[in-house]
């Protein structure tokens, strides 16, 4: 935990903060931390300050917090998923969330299986831990948001816009060969990657995205697993930006 | 599995092989071969073909295989990671051969808890299937070596030419500002990627890294878990030398 992450209702008007349960835990068994020590925190969705122990009893933390300012900015790399194995995808939230996503759209695809829509890890409250935790690893605080289309033809003929905007729309699939961190480079605003199922996208479902505006990029001769491909290809989008 | 990966010692000199077991349900219920079928293969560590169905029973397909001329080059990034959490590891393998490494050398850190060289994933007979699965899912027959070296300092005072030979030595770590990608555009051969363990080198362990020729690299401001780190930098070093 790099950063200590408040939800807004936890700190009174007068900056005061009282943990109990796992981030009291961690604070004085891993971070050992003492009356007058200094941390770092965050309001999750807000600012990023410090925090300063005034008490520490057993199973308890009281903090007095400085945090003002504006929040960070929203990543401006956004995924559409086919939606991935519930055991692949529990996996992936802290690391998208540490790595800075804006928004994750998870959709249908024909060789997703239907019950992964039944999973938890794809309801909101359930995954919210795990992108909690990736944002204290990278000392974050703006949450992904993450919506859920169970069909894709609507989502990608109708939705797109008011989901992400004029973000400039790649389709990563290993059918591709133009090189996507080129495309990445050539992409100074936001970005939106669409990552298809294991197995790859069907070649309707390629043609559905290319003409609503996807361009197809592939990211080499070796076929990666989804969630590799997904966390490479956020690290090449956030390098790409740095080094316009 | 998108590539059938044969140990040289099931082809017969004819090039007939027997399969039962994981591969051949794969074969059978996945891919749903049958005669004539013709599948991507390999040997390990040798050059890659094709094979054809010529005989299915139960649980059980034969295969005549064509595999000739030289195997695929070694990927040129390697690896130098201070020994992460088992778990960690586990998930990693399979990974990091799917991506493409050359060596990967475990090694302890001040913060790596010694009881993690007791794990099973780091006994090479037990991390090899993981590492079969990553190369048969990018279509890759160089198995990764590994090996430990349960000492930093004779390690990187002794030992590294004899094993990385001159490959360009960078040492990535929250504490350095310069960008890990821009050094890895500027490094034509072989890299070898040090990556520290949760909470970080010891200043004392950068110190001895960067005397004996590791250049310190960041991945930007945001903090990553080890994992993280490691896949995100060996696609940018993979990127980076296509890029050139």
């Amino acid at each position: 935990m790099n950063l200590l992450l408040l939800e807004p209702s936890e700190i009174s008007s007068e900056g005061e903060v009282v943990l109990d349960g796992r981030r009291a835990r961690h604070l004085i068994d891993v971070l050992k931390v003492r009356e007058g020590s200094v941390v770092r925190a965050g309001v999750i969705d807000g600012p990023i300050g410090s925090a300063r122990v005034v008490g520490v009893d057993a199973d308890r933390v009281r903090l007095s917090a400085h945090l003002e300012g504006p929040p960070p900015p929203r990543p401006a790399v956004d995924l559409l998923l086919a939606l991935p194995r519930p055991k692949v995808l529990k996996r992936l939230w802290a690391q998208l969330a540490a790595l800075g996503v804006g928004t994750v759209v998870l959709t249908n695809a024909s060789r997703v299986e239907r019950f992964y829509f039944d999973s938890h890890v794809v309801r909101e409250a359930e995954l919210r831990p795990y992108l909690l935790e990736g944002l204290a690893q990278a000392k974050d605080t703006r949450v992904p948001l993450v919506r859920v289309a169970k069909t894709l033809k609507p989502l990608v003929e109708d939705q797109l816009e008011a989901i992400f905007g004029d973000a400039r729309r790649l389709l990563a699939d290993p059918v591709y060969e133009r090189s996507a961190f080129d495309a990445l480079r050539a992409s100074p605003g936001r970005v939106v990657l669409a990552l298809g199922p294991e197995g790859g996208w069907t070649p309707y479902e390629r043609d559905l995205l290319e003409r609503n505006g996807f361009f197809g990029v592939g990211l080499g001769p070796r076929t990666l697993r989804l969630d590799t491909a997904a966390v490479a290809l956020v690290a090449l989008a956030h390098e790409a930006r740095r080094a316009r």
